[in-house]
């Protein structure tokens, strides 16, 4: 097996919100990062989202390396591409403009450099098709937006996808100290996404029958099981929600009451009246706070949690740094 | 309108782990709690769990009158009601039960005495038929489990509910803490159990299926948008998802996608080889780690999450704090 260079330099195709805070991350973990994009005024917004997340990256922990002087710019394709170990695209979501540009890297790139796309509606079975030499090389890497402060990175091959750019891409965006997941099988909207629709509905649904006002449903997920959802997964809460008989005495007591449940969830139509209820009772919830006001909220108790978590993983789980 | 005596006293009906866990927060509260149960040994078992409990409410900080000392229990139902301006109810979820209960306490009870249910099951319609007298003082006050440490009550009324009764339930709950909110109509599992059951159907489809294991579902839940949901609820995320367009952008731009992935949604079907499949998943996920060190590594990033989100509350809102 041809030893394989580490990656210390990526190419960022497409710098709109995904691009840019990939950008962000990579910066901050100390790697050398080209990108492009073909929008006007795409290096100077590149560069002041770079500059706005940067306090949020420090506060979390640059590397040794980390420097926003690592960051370059070119509208040219091959240029921004040369040189890289790694590719992250994030290109609008249209399947024939991706098959082109996966056509182009094809070209551009030695077969050893990988092609990882941010893609959250296309599958990379589809994509890849585009990429006639080496589709092997290419897979799917999809972040959670923002993906510079939430670490979740989903990654499922194609068709054609090697089992080793898979493992390379596990390897490297844990590397950096993101979250892997591996999805056996491609599914529309991953994993992360499927479950946000899921609770979604019932959401959409519970505010347009009337049950609940905007204001009361978010405190209910967010004072409620949200808060547990940001501390541990859902199934190992069943496991603990078991007692002492853990997940088997759980399935036992409680897979009655939440099939029951189940047969009544709500299958809402987003009708533009039902979107008009929804609009204004959020409104009510709003009230005078700002976007900005309230983004500020969510950011900042946002990097309180990540630091409780990630103090917390290493506290209990040395074993797992120590694998790594 | 008489004046209604100030609620010190709360009598607790059943000291099972929601009763105990109630008791454990009214206690930290500076009230006197009056307990009944006629298990063996509830009296002990309901001592042990307060004991347990307290070092996390101290930390959450208790009321200035808080004692363990102001705990008394007694197997008789008409000693535990006496003299209490609130009775929190946790009895056995059989609605037949429940109905004779509320008869005795409807007769023991001066007609001003607020009777709430913890019911997640039963509708307060059907119970409050068994207190013929006086209904109307009659609600659903349903906790999140553990309500001493997840601060979320869900409130509703059945038919015969007065909206005087929602209102001081509203009211005190609020007032020791708790994050009330209220339902216009009863729904089988209120809100907060429905948005978990939502979830979960989608959580186990993807592992009966194979698409992920119950580790890397866990994952991209807890670290994905499940910390999100533990910072805010899933609307005003919405609202900000949409940028400076807010939740209108939002809906314009997202409700296509989001109605797209309702419909590849699963159903699964809870057979014993489903059950076994998440069973044994979940078990390679647990690894060698008892329930107890994971009970702990929970709770203590959930005190932790939660002091973030008081304080940060307490920061930014205090108009709200200024309107209880």
């Amino acid at each position: 097996m041809v030893e394989l260079k580490p990656i210390r330099h990526i190419a960022i195709i497409g710098t709109g919100v995904i691009g840019a805070s990939w950008t962000a991350l990579f910066l901050a973990k100390g790697l050398e990062v080209t990108a492009t994009d073909v929008a006007p005024n795409a290096e100077a917004t590149l560069k002041k989202f770079v500059d706005n997340a940067w306090p949020a990256l420090q506060r979390l922990g640059l590397s040794p390396n980390a420097s926003r002087s690592n960051l370059k710019f070119t509208g040219d394709l091959a240029r921004a591409v040369a040189g890289a170990q790694l590719v992250q695209e994030n290109g609008p979501e249209r399947i024939d403009f991706k098959q082109k540009l996966y056509g182009q890297l094809d070209e551009l790139l030695p077969a050893d450099v990988m092609i990882a796309s941010s893609s959250s509606g296309l599958t990379m079975s589809e994509i890849q098709l585009g990429a006639r030499s080496h589709p092997e090389r290419c897979v799917i890497a999809h972040p959670f937006n923002p993906p510079h402060l939430i670490p979740l990175v989903e990654i499922v091959g194609g068709a054609k996808t090697s089992e080793e750019t898979i493992r390379r891409a596990e390897e490297f965006y844990t590397s950096i100290g993101q979250r892997t997941v591996r999805l056996n099988k491609e599914m529309p909207g991953h994993v992360a996404n499927r479950l946000q629709a899921a609770l979604l509905r019932e959401v959409y649904y519970l505010v347009a029958e009337g049950v609940v006002s905007a204001a009361d449903v978010d405190t209910a997920l967010s004072w409620g099981p949200g808060l547990r959802w940001g501390v541990m997964g859902a199934l190992m809460l069943n496991h603990l929600g078991g007692g002492p008989g853990g997940i088997e005495h759980f399935v036992q007591q409680f897979a009655g009451p939440v099939t029951a449940w189940w047969k009544t969830l709500g299958a809402p139509v987003l009708t533009p009246e039902v979107q008009k209820k929804l609009i204004d009772s959020v409104h009510a919830e709003v009230g005078s706070r700002t976007i900005d006001e309230l983004a500020a909220e969510r950011d900042e108790v946002l990097l309180g949690l990540i630091e409780l978590r990630t103090k917390r993983s290493e506290t209990v789980a040395p074993h797992s740094v120590a694998a790594d």
